[in-house]
């Protein structure tokens, strides 16, 4: 007896490709490439309300300025000019637990307490919003999805993300508790910590009824061509030189 | 004076994101990412059959089936399952200058050999190509962008994207050497050699006005959603611990 | 004022480099690369005993076979023939918390129940080591450091580290302890959980005085001598491509 | 007939590990990592000779300061604080042609140029230099491991260097050529072009027998150690932060 590795992700027959059952011929022209995206990562076809917010998802990932991934992919193809895939693998490398990969954080804390119990109602929320933060701060942890680094008041991406999401159908108990986390956050901290971009997409994914993975999946995607934008660019116009002298300038060795 | 680091592709300037110059919050939920893909790549948005063609190039490129690069992911999240992202940077790094990456060296060939002559007529392609493929044939070096390891006859998805260049205005100079080559190349080696999908993408892309890099860029994030479709299916149902056993069991040391 | 960067590790100032504020003229024929390697992890020269049990951390390290890592660097070499270091980041990347990585989470288990308290006799080890072991499978979790997919009794490797590192003075606390929850652990779950390379290689670095994250990092080191050999004879001799044609002739798309 | 894969660098067979056909346990404690790394890199054990030379290489290749590679590593850090592999993962992939890696580049042309004729005389050596500097000049190429971004004058590690393969047996025709190739480079472009590091090891490499391929594998061992060494630096004092901040003080998005 062999050892059978079945995948339903895709396949190659003669001259057929498949992509999830469908035949790439037939796909190719028909269908664009953020519901073929949906299609490989979720198994089917999107809707149209799940398509607009599919979109959504990956746009509002694609870049964010000069990141850590960003600056990484340069200084990367400065010394590896030849491969691009490297420069943009460096790039992505960063997208961990913090920064681009908190909205799988967030997402999975989000699902973990609405799964725990079934018969939520709108004052449950606020009760097990008060939970997490009380626990999140005598733990002196950070809470996945709130707060950034220079968005003190307001994500702009958020609000607008909501907004959308309430349109489509998908803004219900997950995003409920996301909001109902800023809210307890803010009031216990004494300062406002806004529900971020990452927290909100994390919520509406959930609510989708996709998965924390899935949600991290879309955000590299996005990003991806923010970095490769990033590395286009600085094949016409360099600039980790200028980065690299830039650090080197700032650099001196420690005295002990 | 400072040095100052100046990129077009975006920032962050308080509470607003912008992308091209384009505010975040005006783009969002109004282009859709095939869209935003090309406005970060390229500078401006596409027109309706820039975005025809983009979408087809990127959703031609999701996935191939078990390719090396989609075992290399997988088996890099058996041994990091904690780090999606550096599973898909496992997977990407292969897709050098075989398989993935030939795009961007077969667009350098096909660019280089006709930004050469401004006067190109029907049969000086002829002669070019017969050039090309004799000094390859004299170098014992593969042309990039022809043959296939399965397509043995035609890769199904050459012809069809072909027709939709023509349809959209992107069939020229470039496409015309494309095709001149494989007729040639056929010829001279006596076998088919067939115009593969990355050398088809690859005319395509030169004679949409675009460059090498970004037919590899295009390429690079198509396949990323292949790839994380793959990782969230292993998350599922595991098979790299099959993988794993299937090349044990035909693995032995050499006796020297 | 200007914000400058400081580090211990390494400059360069004008013709002169150095490392730990070493000149690198003094050193580079005086001591060995393991020496310097333990110079600059730990910011001094190791004594002839530390400098012994380094050696055996990393030549321990070096290779297992054909290992997940192995694999995904010599298919990533398939894809990108041209970036040696690309394969071997590829192979790197699965070092993560399962197999290789194992070493950081077992040295850190280790080291925070030896922190948190200190009075510790032998009696305590026992203690201590019953309540990791059901609390581990309390939440049907395994403990990093013990038991192997291969090797069911014993690891080769570990009880001869064992020995050296009781030669050396190495063998204190937290080795005391790894040995307890072995013990505990094949206990309570009624089969042998030996310790294996990982959980003694954990021990003892923290016996030496030094940080989980030294533990990992010399594991990475010694690994990519391993990957590299690997690469290197993927060169002379590829397998790359009947271990590609293993995988797709065991898989099948699977049906719906 | 099924498929064997076989390789000679390293098998488990039950409770034995073997590396180049050693049990590990024969080895373990016998041999040091530089000889060990010979051996599974190259094959055989080196001799007194070739172990003290291969520890030079090692240990000149470990750190050069605040380099590209370094600051990816440590950006990496700072949104995957979890995965210390893929921080080094993201230092190494820079390690392409130029810097790092350029050593590969310039063994390959060097042993190429001897290996084309088998007749050398001291006199040929300055004529074949003298050819491939013109060559170069033509094509408006750099020579690889000649000059340096530091170090206008002479690189300090290789006099050293070189002075270490004479005693070693390990100066013959390779050195020789990089050596008239920089006499040449400096007579032809009006300004020294001192041979570099990297040049020399090249050459030294290919007078101990070995390859292009060994002499980048050799480099990236020995990074690897200084690029962890800046990673576990970074977690206790991070910098990464004022990195970051470095750079986006000194962005700005250009204005059209």
């Amino acid at each position: 007896m062999t050892t059978r590795l079945t995948t339903k992700i895709g396949s190659v027959d003669g001259d057929d490709i498949f992509v999830r059952g469908h035949n790439l011929l037939d796909v190719l022209d028909r269908y664009d490439f953020t519901e073929i995206l949906y299609l490989v990562l979720v198994g089917g076809l999107p809707d149209k309300n799940a398509k607009r917010m599919m979109n959504i998802l990956l746009v509002s990932a694609v870049d964010h300025g000069m990141t850590p991934g960003a600056v990484a992919a340069r200084l990367t193809l400065l010394g590896a000019p030849e491969g691009l895939q490297a420069a943009l693998g460096a790039g992505l490398l960063g997208a961990g637990s913090r920064y681009v990969g908190a909205i799988e954080l967030a997402a999975t804390l989000l699902g973990k307490t609405i799964a725990e119990r079934s018969d939520w109602a709108p004052d449950r929320f606020e009760e097990a919003a008060k939970r997490i933060v009380t626990d999140h701060r005598a733990r002196k942890k950070s809470i996945p999805g709130f707060g950034h680094p220079f968005h003190k008041s307001i994500d702009p991406r958020t609000a607008r993300m909501l907004d959308v999401a309430r349109e489509c159908g998908f803004f219900s108990k997950h995003c409920m508790l996301a909001m109902a986390l800023s809210a307890q956050a803010s009031d216990v901290f004494g300062r406002p910590l806004p529900l971020n971009a990452q927290g909100a997409k994390a919520g509406i994914v959930l609510d989708m009824g996709l998965t924390p993975a899935f949600a991290k999946a879309v955000t590299l995607v996005g990003r991806c061509g923010g970095l490769l934008a990033h590395l286009l660019e600085e094949q016409e116009q360099p600039m980790s030189g200028a980065i690299w002298e830039l650090i080197r300038k700032a650099s001196e060795p420690e005295k002990d």
